[in-house]
């Protein structure tokens, strides 16, 4: 590695290309491309990442982002940090150093630690079998292949599974976005919502903008304008309202950890919704793949919930907001307990209360 | 009236001047002067005004804000639509054609209706008499700078009210904006937050940023600051994760119309601010003049609540944060149900559930 470096930008891609192959991460053998998520909706840009610290910093950064991207990412980034010319013993070295390096970038998302985990396996076997350096980073590329494809494949599944759930003229919110941009395929709530729309159940969608970064406002939107689904933008103050004068029939939203107990952490403002849902009697369900549940969190309050910078809550797109020195708090995740929610949709399909039993199960098979 | 013109803007004054004399109003007996918070906290320059037009438009653009403040600036529109050369015949029609400019530009605060309706009867009580056009215009100005003074009055007396309930160390909540700058005073919710601190028990405020129009981020903090209260600003959506770590002990809004059973319409998202307050077992407190009180309102479903431009959901500050042809709902107000409701704090004390009851006993007084 060469140390620190910015990923490389390059030209946008045409729309129509992005339409036809959409996913906001690209692999290329020798980079890991992926759509810049602070500049959507304003510029399509591509950060070509040839570098394990471009990966990480892009995580970071939130040029990447939603527990399922931000896993598959980290084993591409995996793959990038194996010099194909290293003899056996440079080798451990190196993975140690990427696995710790992306290991560090995001505390909340499990999907990260899963990703580096099921790399440690696969690394741990073909190193132990004698293989040299090159054959190694074929594994580890085969494997990380198989890890994109697998996300994709569950999101369609996902997708399925939750429609299931819908009714004809539902008009639905969610909040932040876990949409393709959020996943390697065609997202996770949004994917539901998607495949719901597809089976001509819903009506509109409700887009909580969520601030501080505007996930909602930029990225759901956009996800949305494509698919040709209805929607408005709305303020995050405004679902009560909506909810209060019988304008929502159903929440959906993603999720960055589900603890064994099924509660879930998920972007700031989530709890908010649910509290809301359950006092208007809207199910709230939560949509994830099997790899975003922790079976090693009990429950939400040992989830470790990541704090941000103040400056993304007191500057919006460069522009300071508040009084010059007027001091923030960034928490960047919430977490709703088990009791608000109504459903898990996952690849293995919908999981119900109690989800210390369901959750149990759906690893069981 | 010479049709509708921009307010002159004119050089901003010196801080230390603000500091002593603070008040987001100021009458110069030809114009009335307003402090323009829509470029707040990034530059302080006021609105000179000498035609009712101009408080119209400062009142619809929110040059001007917060229902008290709006009240005491239609009073002053009132006096500035009287040529005091005038025949007898001209007079009725100038007065009614100002009083519907001022009416038309918001629906939802009821002290403008109020302001409206009490310079009609000095009004017609001084035209009746026989007076000439100067004589009347004296009248209505006279009357105008005792609303003014009876709002400053009101908001010291919620303030020593509101203190009785704090305790020491509380940390509290608050949404929007209710301070001076919503006011003639010190404010509503702010001025009560202002009397607890100096007394020793406010220990921080959390500000809540209030999308669409950051009132939160941008006047609470700037008053928060310029009156030494440690604060910090939180992106709405957070309220709910910071009342589940059990780290507000007291909720304090304004509000803009309260209606004859103890509902209440405030900015957008306090709605759902008073729903986590009853999940999380933490008092939710109103701070209202008596003049927000709408007794022929009988409920909150009867208040009419405006909505306003899209763009102020998909532009921040003239950015726009959403795709370019991004639909958005803007509603400006929600309602908050009595039954969440700890306390309405006004000028004559604190007001109990069942607020009926209470509100009906404060008037009789």
């Amino acid at each position: 590695m060469t140390g620190p470096e910015a990923c490389a930008t390059f030209a946008a891609v045409a729309d129509s290309q992005l339409t036809e192959v959409f996913s906001p991460i690209r692999w290329q053998g020798d980079a890991l491309e992926l759509l810049d998520q602070t500049v959507l909706p304003r510029r399509q840009e591509w950060l070509r990442c040839d570098q394990p610290q471009q990966v990480a910093d892009a995580i970071y950064r939130l040029s990447v982002r939603g527990a399922p991207a931000i896993g598959v990412s980290a084993a591409f980034g995996l793959v990038l940090g194996i010099d194909p010319e290293s003899s056996a013993d440079e080798l451990k070295g190196q993975f140690v150093e990427t696995r710790d390096l992306l290991a560090a970038t995001r505390p909340t998302a499990v999907n990260l630690v899963w990703a580096l985990r099921r790399g440690q396996e696969v690394f741990d076997r073909v190193v132990g079998s004698g293989a040299d350096a090159s054959t190694v980073r074929a594994a580890l590329e085969q494997w990380a292949i198989a890890e994109h494809r697998a996300d994709i494949e569950a999101n369609r599944r996902m997708g399925e599974a939750g429609a299931t759930l819908f009714e004809r003229g539902d008009r639905v919110l969610t909040h932040c976005n876990a949409g393709a941009l959020a996943t390697a395929g065609v997202g996770t709530a949004l994917g539901v919502i998607d495949a719901s729309f597809r089976a001509g159940k819903v009506e509109t969608v409700w887009v909580d903008e969520t601030r501080p970064l505007l996930q909602g406002a930029r990225l759901t939107a956009w996800e949305l304008g494509r698919l040709g689904i209805p929607y408005h933008v709305i303020p995050d103050g405004a679902a009560g309202s909506l909810l209060s004068r019988s304008m929502v029939d159903r929440i959906v939203v993603g999720a960055d950890r589900i603890a064994a107990n099924g509660d879930v952490a998920n972007k700031i403002g989530t709890y908010t919704v649910a509290v809301l849902a359950e006092r208007h009697g809207v199910p709230f369900y939560v949509a994830a793949p099997l790899s975003t549940i922790d079976l090693e969190t009990p429950n939400g309050e040992a989830i470790p919930i990541e704090e941000r910078s103040p400056d993304e809550v007191t500057r919006v797109f460069g522009t300071q907001v508040t009084p010059d020195d007027a001091p923030a708090l960034n928490i960047a995740f919430d977490v709703t307990p088990a009791e608000l929610v109504a459903g898990i949709i996952t690849e293995v399909g919908v999981l119900s209360p109690p989800y210390g039993d369901s959750i149990s199960r759906a690893f069981e098979r």
